[in-house]
């Protein structure tokens, strides 16, 4: 038996019903089908009357979110501990739409309202130059056909024979290339043959890199990147590192088909799946605990909206938790902003390999799974329906607390974790990431990220050193990159008016043998208030400290320790250092990346709150944008203390590459916690009843006591 | 319902069968019951015979492992890669004793051999005054009753309405105190008063800590620490700071009794454990997927010994893994050697709280369970047997790999984790470790230790500050600790004979713009070998270059990358700085908590390896110990590479108290991650079979697709 093909995406046909938008359930939902099948009609309708625009294709068509404060008072959450919750005001629900002229091209933005069951258009102009909106599915899938009817490639790959129909490419937006136009929409694709069906076609990797520009259509470049060769001293030289290698003329392939690194197919005779592991199922005969209610989900005191954005994937907003009757807010919203994976070979084109996020969604979790739909606009304007964008469910997570009384006839208590996850998987060309929102009975939020897939890779010569990379496979190599996302968090701890506390942990100053600290173990917690957003919002790491940071109410109070209710950050273990150098390209291009921490005041302006850390449209951007997080840390001399404020949290991996991730990538982890500290009273999960599963039994019959069935490490 | 009462200790009593020992069946063994029975009763005959001795105390009788090369040989393991197996030779069968004499004090140690089924002493003799083996669970447990019968206690306990049947204490080893005689056997209690019967006696702190002569069995000192005020311009200012308080004089006393702060007991009426959580069961029909032979298991390619000692709980050796027919060792043990928990609090006679570790078991885990005895001598010389000391199941993990070809039609591919778990619960006093030990179909190794039970506590008078921890409630202070766990890693990757290395992820330094790093992207991997033991085996953790270490075997290079084959150890998360001064108590008895990695040569001597790396006799050490880590690292100018060498990893966590760690504290985490690298061909677990669990199913009837059932999602 094979790898079984298993659950991935599924997706539905829309079917127009109406033009005509219905009554919202709540404010954040995002736009239905309907509605995004509604608004670019309206755009349509407005283009053809208003501007010379004869051809339209759509990128972007998404909720713009009302006010905090509307939709606060719109749940009767208060702004302020004990305070009431604001007077309802009415809601205006509101769409925005990025899309591009494909005649003359350029890109557009509009802002639409919806009145009376009408989408009209707010606003509608021209983006500044450059300002690429990101690659659409559609364009990285129609990249690959571009690069296989072109020409020159097909000439290229029949040099060493590679057929045209068996030419595939991974199109990517491009990273920055400056040969080009600024107003060139380009995308860059990697090259790959696939011999047969379903074959892994990274085993097959090119020697060439094309770039298209995606409203032509056509090929605009070939680019061949350098080979390395080791001199008879040992060292390690680099054929070419010119940048602008332009002319299009093969340097040298490799053919790779290498059966024994392909993904083993159905087909492949030496492929034999071990037939050892039995299974094991989750079952839960009385349901779930949880409650959905639309996109509002309840559990366990938890309460949250669950948001998809074509952008961000999962969204959680307005996250409360029943604290005995006190429903205390803890996020205003909770999302992975951005992320980058810079690539560390610096020869031409390479450093073009930035990897800006970009989605394709499955799910395969286990138990009793429910699903949320995503839906996003496609080039026409009709919406492309996931029925299974966002996948919830419960999972068991080893012991919660636990004591015993080790006297004689002490009592035993122990109680087991149940955890809500909230998870989606997202599909970047080769590579795989698996998000999911863990939330726990001891009010602790994790998010949790898995990395699995493909490595990038580029072929190599026979023996070719691979000084920035691992071969990973004959013929195989694949480079050293860093992962890094950017977590945007808005948080309402106990209300919208937040601070940020820096707590370093440090030695007592006072020498072993002193007075004040004789036997040298004393230590304390300095905590620091970020203050000012130009001096304090931007914060690096310090591990000789163990930095941490909380988002504290200063309005309210521990009874007992008398500190600030906050929540702390925990993300020691997923904090790493940005190895491009600061005025490196994607340092310039991706500012968030280079600090740990950023807290910057929200400005909620036509188009919603602060959201993106490198940019509302990040393809091609050459500089920090005028709008990304490392500007709004300098925007004006603005306190940061106890006001709305937002928290970009940089966290990944560094990947040096092993041959133990091919020809798939086991997962790896990168984890963040937010855990309640001085918020609540004591342990709030201390109302979790005891597990006795009287389903779990020994292993082997007969052999040594086991939980639960025969009691024998039960009674007492 | 109350939080019932769940799975703990389950022990049996011991009905000696005979004196004669067996033959053993695996080399590595732990004694068996009939063997500590037989070897304590030999030692009687010998010092009763050969001895002035009167009479014996025994705290320690354990198994001396045989040398490594005849286990290995035994077991037809090479101990190079491709070489032929050792011809095996005869394995002599040994133990070893730590004893007192309880009339004239002191120390002695024993080591027997067993020859024809006989148990002789091969050496007996009094070790360094001052060497104190561990305080025996007896000792701790004796400890309560001498504290709660002494007359001061009782009068002190009484001036506060404390009833002498009230009085609780936890005996704990004293960690340094030099009022005392060097060869005095000390203990430290800290005293609580329990109300009712299964109250949570940390509610309630008594204001002094007792310290005893165990071999006396009587309170010798009674200290009180003192109190902080806050004064006039804000400050904190310490009551009395004197290192020798000697009177045993009432200084304050606060009564504490506050219910609120409890762990609800089940009379508690104000308790109502939630109702909203249902059911979760792990089945697996078809039974566990691991075989035990005695000690021996074998699951997934995996093949390994599960030992257990007191003193470290589980030992796991000869890890082995068939890679595709090939027996590759990987480990040759692996165990938890040691943990400090060094507090923060400068004031006599905090400091004195290490808590070095000391063991008390349990086990409550989910599913199919196969439990493995252990034993350990009681005082009298006769076993006791803890039924349930090590507990083994398996757990589904997540996903382990997966890949979508997000082209239309493409295939999907994902293959869930199962993950094999050893595990064991130790108590100590208020608080629980839980050591996880998971092993992976992709090779990796975890440990991951989680924190839970209760914090330890001290007495606060009415708004007293606490500049050194946590008001957690009200007048119940906790102290900021660290919890610092030793890691001893013997390794075998690919053989006996390893090397580590110590990579540094590094910038290029040409600057961005130049021609070998024009983009600012270029980074690369320094690798350092460790080649001396005084200079290169003890290792700072660098943050800023993603330091990392692997060990590796020199003689096994990749078939593509050419690099030699390794077990990366990844612990970022769980490495920390020791807040401790460098010539502090703790630093300097616990020498191994200030550097991360430490490698040496291992040495077998008479009683096995390099095995504790704060000394064999842990209690009342005061200078690092001669037998000790930071004392290897200086033994000779010997190489530590491509030797037998054994590492000593730190990890831990820094501890602040929260409220919500009270009255119990939910489970905190630590991880420690071995990963093959360079050391598989490729991801060996492509040939996991993919899951599609049929017995996962929607949430909600009827509602949005689910995983399997309705195929809404699997089918394609
Ligand atoms: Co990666
Ligand atoms: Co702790």
């Amino acid at each position: 038996m094979a790898p079984s093909a298993s659950p991935a995406t599924a997706t539905t046909v829309y079917t127009p019903v109406t033009i005509k938008s219905t009554k919202f359930k709540h404010p954040l939902d995002p736009l239905t089908p309907d509605e995004i099948n509604a608004v670019s009609l309206a755009i349509r309708l407005y283009t053809t009357a208003n501007t010379p625009i004869k051809a339209v294709r759509f990128i972007t068509c998404t909720l713009v979110p009302p006010p905090k404060r509307a939709v606060l008072a719109a749940l009767g959450i208060p702004l302020t501990p004990g305070a009431q919750p604001e007077a309802p005001t009415p809601i205006v629900r509101k769409a925005e739409s990025d899309f591009l002229d494909v005649v003359n091209g350029g890109t557009f933005n509009a802002i639409l309202s919806l009145d009376d069951g009408t989408w009209n258009v707010d606003t509608c102009g021209l983006v500044a130059e450059g300002s690429e909106p990101q690659i659409s599915p559609e364009e990285l899938a129609f990249c690959e056909h571009v690069v296989r009817r072109d020409a020159t490639v097909q000439a290229l790959a029949r040099e060493v024979g590679v057929e045209p129909h068996q030419i595939y490419a991974d199109g990517w937006a491009i990273g920055y290339d400056d040969r080009f136009p600024k107003h060139t929409r380009l995308q860059q694709a990697f090259v790959f043959a696939r011999y047969s069906e379903h074959e892994n076609l990274y085993a097959h990797p090119l020697d060439f890199v094309v770039v298209i520009d995606s409203l032509a259509e056509k090929v605009i470049q070939i680019d061949f990147p350098p080979t390395y060769k080791r001199t008879e001293d040992g060292s390690v030289e680099v054929g070419c590192l010119e940048y602008r290698a332009v002319p299009i003329v093969r340097r040298l392939f490799h053919r790779v088909k290498t059966r024994a690194h392909s993904t083993p197919c159905p087909a492949d005779p030496t492929h034999k799946p071990r037939d050892d592991i039995k299974p094991l199922h989750v079952l839960q005969p009385e349901g779930v605990s949880f409650k959905m209610d639309g996109n509002v989900l309840e559990w366990q005191k938890w309460k949250m909206h669950i948001g998809f954005s074509h952008r961000e994937g999962i969204a959680l907003s307005t996250i409360t938790y029943n604290d005995d009757g006190e429903i205390r807010p803890v996020m205003y919203r909770l999302s992975l902003a951005e992320m980058v994976v810079p690539y560390g070979a610096p020869e031409f084109p390479h450093p073009r390999k930035f990897a800006f996020r970009q989605l394709s969604l499955g799910c395969d979790c286990l138990g009793q799974i429910h699903y949320l739909p995503g839906a996003y606009v496609t080039h026409s304007g009709t919406p492309f329906i996931i029925k299974n964008a966002i996948c919830i469910h419960e999972e068991d997570a080893g012991v919660l607390w636990k004591h015993t009384d080790y006297r004689p006839g002490g009592r035993h208590q122990t109680v087991r974790s149940r955890r809500l996850v909230v998870s989606m998987v997202c599909t970047l060309a080769n590579y795989e990431y698996i998000w999911n929102y863990h939330f726990y009975q001891d009010g602790n939020i994790e998010i949790e990220i898995r990395l699995t897939g493909i490595l990038q890779v580029y072929v190599a010569a026979q023996d070719e050193p691979n000084p920035y990379g691992t071969t990973i496979a004959p013929s195989i190599n694949a480079h050293n990159h860093q992962h890094l996302f950017s977590v945007r968090v808005d948080p309402m701890v106990d209300g919208l008016y937040n601070s940020v506390v820096e707590s370093d942990i440090v030695p007592l100053s006072a020498p072993t043998g002193s007075k004040e600290n004789f036997a040298g173990n004393g230590f304390v917690v300095k905590d620091k208030v970020l203050k000012s957003q130009v001096q304090d919002g931007a914060r690096d790491f310090d591990w000789a400290r163990e930095r941490r940071w909380r988002i504290t109410n200063q309005a309210r109070t521990h009874q007992s320790s008398g500190r600030d209710a906050s929540y702390a950050i925990m993300m020691k273990g997923g904090v790493l250092p940005l190895m491009a150098h600061t005025d490196s390209w994607v340092a310039r291009r991706a500012s968030f990346a280079h600090k740990t921490l950023w807290v910057v005041r929200d400005k909620e302006g036509a188009d919603g709150s602060r959201m993106w850390p490198s940019g509302k449209y990040v393809p091609q951007t050459r500089e920090e944008p005028e709008d990304s997080v490392g500007r709004w840390v300098k925007d004006g001399n603005g306190s940061i203390e106890n006001e709305d404020i937002v928290l970009y949290l940089t966290v990944g991996t560094t990947h040096i590459p092993r041959p133990e991730d091919w020809p798939v990538m086991p997962v790896e982890h990168v984890n963040l916690m937010f855990k309640p500290n001085n918020f609540f009273t004591k342990n709030p999960s201390m109302d979790v009843p005891g597990t006795n599963d009287p389903m779990s039994k020994p292993a082997f019959n007969g052999a040594n006591g086991a939980n639960g069935s025969n009691g024998a490490c039960c009674s007492h």
